[in-house]
């Protein structure tokens, strides 16, 4: 399955390429430096991967090591400065690609997790902290609550994309390259139904305190 | 003194509970979704512990790797969600739950950086760390300058707890044991009084600037 | 060359004292207690270097471990608290010793990361993650979005002088701690100059988003 993990390497920088466009667009927004450009898109890239990676003891990161990711969002964040315009109007791409990054991080996360001898629940928190963290981080350092916390299946998109690799992992009933794509075809559908009905999780809002606003 | 290791891991959980108690429901306040309020809870109670596992190098930090955590983090956020109004009345006993979860965090933080083998100044640090970490990282995923730098003698108590820890470790006048509940009660007696009594520590207020606002 | 690592160990305090008094400064104007001046201090002056010792193995990290950091940052909070107005006279000195501390973290940085045997890339990006990291962990935690994202040659400086130190050590032309002093003085300058000439890298301003604020 050569040609499988020749897929997987294409989608990872796919991935990160999709997420540092996502946070170059926001840095250019809020009105960053050329460096806070760059800066934003690879934390957002790589920001989960790298928490990842601290947690399970792969040091130095690889976000950190392996010189395509940073030249991956440095290539991302330069199309999105120079070729701004064109980078709105493709909001729906990147929507796409970007809960294509979400699905192979999830799935990436998790398997990188269990490969370094973790448990499952060590496996499903990380592989959804891979995919979601890089977001995590862009608003943190862009001064505003999460999105991800705040509305859409995104993060649980992550979370199931992660379980059912896990879970393929312990039943091994099927290869575990056949589980990875199972997971992310199911994480990547939910995810984009999700945008097309506009599936929220639900809100308990606190009537009182939000009128106040 | 089996039956005070007993005793260490209900309070162990206990602080859990109540430090997610407190995530969910600032996480809710704010109108974040289902995720949000279990991630914000979860960060809360396991947060501190996480970065001080990552300090000492006890890879992978228990708060993943023990479920007992996350599922008592979740059912917090639960019961917080359900009995809203009822959590917004138990105010009081929040708080002191809270001191209760500081102090134990404050010393079993400090006891495990010893038993890593780290020194004392490292000890005295992630105490405080593991005690206040979490409530640093809620405020900052809720987009506020974390009150524990604003307010009231609270990382303070931790960090007095934190001492104690260590003082009587390297003086051997004690059992650790006893130490470690000497450590909780003046952190948690320190906390309720601070509380009762209203008392903060000195703010050096730059009047000029804060007329400004 | 004694006498050099005198004087860097002088140098490496003199840089931890001065970002200590930008983080002092900066809570004590939004009002921030004792505690959280000293911790907003000590972040300032550490946390860049502990989140490259977690990246690096460095475990526990130096700031943590070594009593010098921890007494150098509080006395350094200490001072700000006590001599206020005489620390905003000076805004011209302490924006020296900033770039100072800032140009010595980045080699030294890089330097550290090279000493535990990673690559190029590693010790460029850790370099400058140890020179402005705790000025952006200063700003998440008072909740701003971070100053080098925005403004001025700051991070950029960093970045060259620790392309400067990795270059240097790769290609062996001269001894090590030459190269040192070069890239010192090389960041330093810009870094000088870029204050003096107010030189900012582009910022691409999306100027109907920015009309709306």
């Amino acid at each position: 399955m050569d040609k499988l993990h020749w897929l997987y390497d294409f989608l990872d920088l796919t991935g990160t390429f999709v997420f540092a466009i996502s946070g170059a667009a926001a840095a250019k927004e809020r009105g960053l430096d050329l460096f806070g450009i760059c800066a934003v898109a690879f934390t957002v890239a790589c920001g989960g991967g790298i928490i990842r990676d601290l947690c399970i003891g792969a040091i130095p990161p690889a976000g950190l090591t392996n010189w395509h990711y940073l030249f991956t969002a440095t290539i991302a964040a330069g199309l999105t400065i120079g070729f701004y315009p064109f980078v709105q109007q493709i909001n729906n791409p990147v929507l796409l690609f970007d809960a294509l990054g979400l699905s192979l991080f999830a799935v990436t996360g998790a398997q990188k997790t269990l490969a370094y001898g973790h448990n499952a629940e060590v496996a499903v928190l990380l592989g959804t902290t891979t995919a979601v963290g890089g977001g995590v981080l862009r608003d943190i350092l862009l001064n505003r609550i999460p999105v991800i916390l705040e509305k859409e299946i995104y993060a649980s998109a992550a979370l199931l994309g992660a379980c059912i690799v896990v879970l393929g992992n312990y039943l091994q009933w099927i290869p575990d390259d056949w589980v990875s794509i199972i997971a992310l075809m199911i994480c990547f559908g939910l995810r984009l139904l999700a945008l097309h009905y506009h599936w929220n999780l639900p809100v308990y809002a606190n009537d009182k305190i939000r009128s106040d606003k």
